[in-house]
């Protein structure tokens, strides 16, 4: 062992911040073998300087402010597991670029906010960004898409990225229950936080496909355009129904570039059953690669949780540790593409759709012509049992049209006096 | 673009090695910006000059005897695509490494049989061996494995390896017929090789197992401890059976390390239908790491064929264009253990048992005895129909139990007279 070790600056030490001090202190043998010279914590950052986290900070220098760890003598990396888009992450990050230092982040939401400027300050300052665990957790994503598919051109990403809507939507169909129901036991499971928004709105899911794509693509990051729905509105009927067609509900992120345009977007999709994603449950991420010449590839493991994002953020420092950094985005600063952005309203493929409308006869035939109207095609239709007079739900799915003729046959759809909620359609996808 | 181009030399035009001619041409200013240099083919040697392969070679030095690529000037990395664990493309790797010229191979007999040895000359000759298309093709899996997950010790490492393997089980799961005829069907279609013993028989698979192993386990290649069994004397009837059972059976290369030793096997297995690897279909391949703290992390794709093939040798490429080689086997060859394998008589689970035995009374209880006198459980039996006299299949799995245990009971139950077949347990796997 000749090389120095390299001294890693922590700033953050929840539940992730627990899990990479515990695994360079369990894993230290190891890691000096892979990475060829030892990988050691010499200083951190956290709040609370006297709470017991399991493990000895002793031999550590404790930082009040983490920013300070951005230029503090003694340190070759620093790992920032923050988080926010904003205040002290977006701070320390900045001014340890800013002054040359190698960062590692796990902050999904620093990188989609900020990634395009993030990339330039790293540029000028000579010093490199990394952030495995920031998408789909222990699974090595970014490395697979920036080194491992490097010779291919992707045509198209998309993956499950948050494991909470995933666990909600298998509990939802394995208990047959509704969404608020499974939330509130998710949450009390430690599954969902106190505040779901940012889960099952799909704000998360959005921050990580926003990444991907801008890896994928070779442009900038350009979170604003990508198009965000979450789960609120799946119903245990939808999940049910979807089933019976031989499909599955799962919050979907996609990117792809057609015709020089990049679409973006997360949503519930409907995915055949015996698509690889589709089996893909409970807590677990997956991301699928299209690639021209590799074909279809796909990555399935834990997205979330101590173990599995310390596991990436080791695998970061370790390509430090062995002079293997890259350029964040694969490309230097300069070389990443603005993409324009594709309107969702091009989107081209087939739709879902459960109407609630009061069962008399001729609301079928309404609908129908309201479909008719735009040139969209009915492929299936279900409506069990009849109950003259009370609301009933009327399942059906439609060939391949697109997301405007979509949209303008759902306005005339719900303006008919039959249909007593506001129709929501899901994508079908073909994968 | 400052650097100056990386000049690759081609030994092998096959399809694979057609496939890398293309990708070179095809992505060759994305592989110039992704790579930060160009990546130039300067030479190829293959058996036949005068053959149209569809692209042109005019530019490109033509070399009778690939060995020569090992030490002719003007060549930065050889690419060795011919295959094999001897002849040429041994002499040209062991010359190339000897020179200390880096070489990028496909060739998973080659690295598998001469692993050790070629990892020894490399590091002496100061230059690296790359081989990510040599296991499970465009999967990147060798960087997922000694990169992605570099932070983990890996307990244990499974997939489907073969794909001609994993498209025969699946074509006799969908259409009930039985081995010789889907194989017979498989060579017309391309997908097996008219001398079909290298994939049905597990040694293909084997070579890519002994690989991972080396790998995930930081051990010298040992080949030479695999358990290899095929896939021949699988039966449309187990699979059925399996089926009705919740399993499904999959060719499984798999190693582990318990109590210091290696376990490496390749073999028919039983997976559960709701595990991950039991979706993988047809010529897919997938691969399961497991890490202590990334936790389960599965990668699937195209096994084999130019294009992901050609993909892998790119991501090679690519990595060594950026100065980021790394070591074969991720260590330096004087730190890989060697370690002790481990018996396939130790290994505990349960068992799949099929028999056929002549219908008369008392024969279920002979085998029972038979399973009984060795302390292992049954935990269910199929017998279907009645046919007093004549030839019968009972199906039978057992609970845990140690193939030492399960190897003495088979020895008493193929000594019963009216069982009329060697009886040929599978086992099952708790993934």
């Amino acid at each position: 062992m000749t090389l120095p070790p390299l001294r890693i600056a922590l700033a953050g030490l929840g539940t992730v911040g627990g899990g990479v001090a515990r695994l360079l202190a369990g894993q230290e043998r190891l890691l000096a073998l892979r990475a060829g010279r030892p990988l050691q914590l010499v200083a951190v950052s956290a709040r609370d300087r006297r709470k017991d986290r399991g493990f000895p900070l002793d031999s550590v220098a404790w930082f009040d402010d983490p920013v300070a760890l951005a230029t503090a003598p003694g340190i070759d990396v620093v790992v920032e597991l923050i988080g926010g888009s904003e205040g002290p992450a977006r701070r320390l990050v900045e001014a340890a670029l800013a002054a040359g230092r190698p960062v590692i982040s796990a902050n999904k939401a620093l990188i989609a906010h900020h990634g395009a400027s993030l990339g330039r300050l790293a540029h000028e300052g000579g010093a490199t960004l990394a952030y495995e665990a920031a998408v789909a957790g222990g699974i090595p994503i970014i490395k697979m898409l920036r080194e491992g598919l490097v010779g291919n051109e992707v045509k198209r990403i998309y993956g499950i990225l948050n494991g909470t809507c995933n666990y909600i939507l298998t509990t939802m169909r394995e208990s047959g229950r509704e969404f608020a129901e499974v939330l509130a036991e998710a949450q009390k499971l430690g599954y969902a936080e106190a505040d779901p928004a940012f889960d099952v709105d799909g704000i998360d899911a959005a921050h990580k496909l926003a990444i991907l794509a801008a890896l994928a693509f070779g442009c900038e990051v350009d979170l604003g355009h990508v198009h965000v729905e979450g789960i609120r509105h799946v119903g245990a009927q939808d999940i049910a129904y979807a089933e019976e067609l031989g499909l599955r509900v799962k919050l979907i992120g996609l990117a792809q570039l057609i015709d020089g345009a990049l679409e973006q977007r997360v949503g519930p999709c409907l995915v055949p059953l015996e698509a690889p994603i589709a089996t893909v449950e409970g807590v677990f991420n997956a991301v699928v690669a299209e690639g021209d010449f590799v074909g279809t590839v796909m990555a399935e493991g834990r997205g979330a949780g101590a173990g599995p994002t310390a596991s990436a953020v080791a695998a970061d420092l370790v390509d430090l540790a062995r002079g293997r950094a890259l350029p964040p985005f694969a490309l230097s600063a300069a070389q990443l593409r603005r993409l324009p952005a594709r309107s969702l309203e091009a989107r081209r493929g087939a739709y879902y759709l459960r109407l609630m409308v009061v069962d008399r006869p001729g609301v079928i035939a309404d609908v129908a012509a309201s479909l008719r109207d735009e040139d969209i095609s009915m492929e299936s239709m279900i409506q069990r049992g009849r109950a003259p007079g009370e609301v009933v739900s009327v399942v059906m799915t439609t060939h391949d049209t697109t997301e405007a003729a979509m949209r303008r046959a759902l306005a005339r759809i719900a303006a008919l006096k039959a249909v007593v909620a506001e129709p929501r359609p899901i994508r079908i996808e073909s994968f």
